[in-house]
């Protein structure tokens, strides 16, 4: 295992006038059953996968049973995964959960902050009211996290790294990476958040994407969690976000995710194939860009999609609609 | 001259629960009479100062006599070299200005976007008016830009880059930083923004800085913007910003500018010493930290000071106000 500096290729670049301004290194891998298919920077790259990793922080969800006995559908699995803008959809959606399961929005321990919806902003702002926690991108995920700790009867402090919970998550990732965590950190939303190699988490997305539903406990949480994202892709982020629009893109046949900090995942069930990635600097637009490469690389994605554009290759304006610039992937990526 | 993607070095860090998450690397020159005094990178990388090269394109406001003819003041000057977050204090003396010159909003060409200043931004939201051109970062150079215009009695489309303004602003950055532009682009004000390296930025910095009132007029217009910065820190950008808190800090002594894409610039009168360095990604969390740590190293600021705290060293808090990880600067920088 290295620290996250060693290693790092080239990813993409930011464009202007003709003069490359700005460089993103970073590292990715492409894995199957057997193992690495490609690889650019260095595989063995410790990173924290924050976000990218909800579809493994809801795998006790569905192991325990927890989920079916509180009746949740295919949605609910959807915005336990999910890293939502906060628009009224997904506010509306977690705050009846959280009803259903009798408990209130102070049982969340994942914070409130300004939702990203401008359209939900703007509401809170006219309306003089503060955001609450089921505002926060992760209260779908917090809100599975209770449905878990009511089924089990577990105590209310979730997030705290030796509960129950955290114990069967930080279990579920060794499991799925196939390797001991590298260390751990707390994440935007006060759950912990363990480091892997990157080619551990695209090992993980690769055992996600060959799980089919009946081969056990195990694979049908995960062939549940996976198709639970591609079918609801308006859930997992929300309109004009990278995920929704590259899983609507490929038409429900792969579930992609990004994680702060310049992370991004992808499942592909019809390939058996998972990816994972991290762009050094933390950008969202050069993961952005690295994961739509990819899947166009894998025949998923079809480049002239508008939404593959928009990453790939999405062009800069300015403030009076001028283009100023583009992003590219770097040479030699993808 | 190179590519801004070749000798980049560790500028700085975010660690996360002991283990480091991401990196960013970039290049810094410190400049004195003389020429490179210290360098981390690579002095010859050719960079897009974008707004860090304000206190340049105002050079043609000043030395024209234009600014004297208007009856600006100093504030005035302060906001032309500004990037300022559009509060109201912003906005209105950008107004006034305009006005005064008898002219209107509409003869701005920086574009609208949404003001960085919350109060204001919300006070739009909730009166159901749309930001204008006043609430531009760089409302306050193209104030500037628009007295040029009318004390010379030139065109109107002045971000044009063969309109006289521009070719102006060309030749003093080429007279300043001692090089031929290495390429232009479009910035997101529409104002052309003309390439040059670290070192020629840097250079450029030095001779800001070593600037007197009364030595011709080339020297007297920098050494007017310089003081004008320092002393109008609350202009150049605004409450909570890492330009204004600075300056701030370093008690009008030294004259600090951001610019997009991970550029910061430092002009230190009292030692003849100018400094420019480059984020490689664009991010502003590095470029702050390394503007911070560089102006440390030359005993400008003082590192206990909480303006220096804030961005050498800034603790990463989530929405519940846990700690979570810190920013630092990479070993060996700074």
């Amino acid at each position: 295992m290295d620290q996250v500096n060693q290693g790092a290729a080239p990813m993409a670049e930011l464009w202007r006038g003709g003069v490359l301004e700005s460089t993103h290194l970073g590292h990715a891998v492409i894995c199957d059953a057997g193992g690495i298919v490609a690889q650019w920077g260095n595989p063995d790259a410790v990173i924290f996968p924050r976000s990218s990793c909800k579809m493994i922080q809801a795998l006790p969800l569905v192991e325990t049973g927890a989920a079916d006995a509180a009746g949740l559908g295919e949605a609910h699995l959807a915005l336990a995964c999910a890293s939502h803008q906060g628009a009224h959809l997904h506010v509306e959606m977690a705050g009846r959960w959280i009803a259903d399961l009798g408990l209130a929005e102070s049982d969340l321990r994942c914070g409130a902050h300004e939702p990203a919806d401008r359209e939900e902003r703007d509401r809170l702002i006219r309306a003089g009211s503060a955001p609450c926690q089921l505002h926060n991108n992760c209260s779908g995920k917090h809100s599975g996290f209770l449905t878990v700790v009511r089924h089990q009867g577990w105590g209310a402090e979730y997030h705290e790294i030796d509960h129950p919970l955290q114990r069967a998550i930080r279990a579920a990732s060794e499991e799925v990476t196939g390797e001991t965590v590298s260390g751990w950190g707390v994440d935007g939303c006060s759950a912990p958040n363990f480091a892997f190699s990157v080619a551990g988490l695209a090992g993980a997305m690769a055992a996600f994407a060959r799980a089919r539903e009946g081969a056990g406990a195990r694979e049908s949480a995960m062939a549940r969690l996976v198709a639970a994202m591609a079918r609801h892709p308006e859930l997992v982020a929300g309109e004009g976000r990278a995920c929704t629009e590259l899983m609507r893109a490929m038409g429900g046949k792969v579930a992609v995710k990004t994680g702060a900090e310049g992370v991004f995942v992808a499942i592909l069930p019809e390939r058996g194939i998972g990816i994972a990635l991290k762009a050094l600097d933390g950008n969202a637009r050069a993961s952005e860009a690295a994961v739509a490469a990819l899947l166009v690389r894998l025949g998923a994605l079809d480049p002239a999609h508008p939404a593959a554009v928009r990453r790939l290759n999405p062009v800069q304006k300015n403030w009076r609609g001028i283009e100023t610039g583009e992003i590219r992937t770097a040479p030699g990526f993808g």
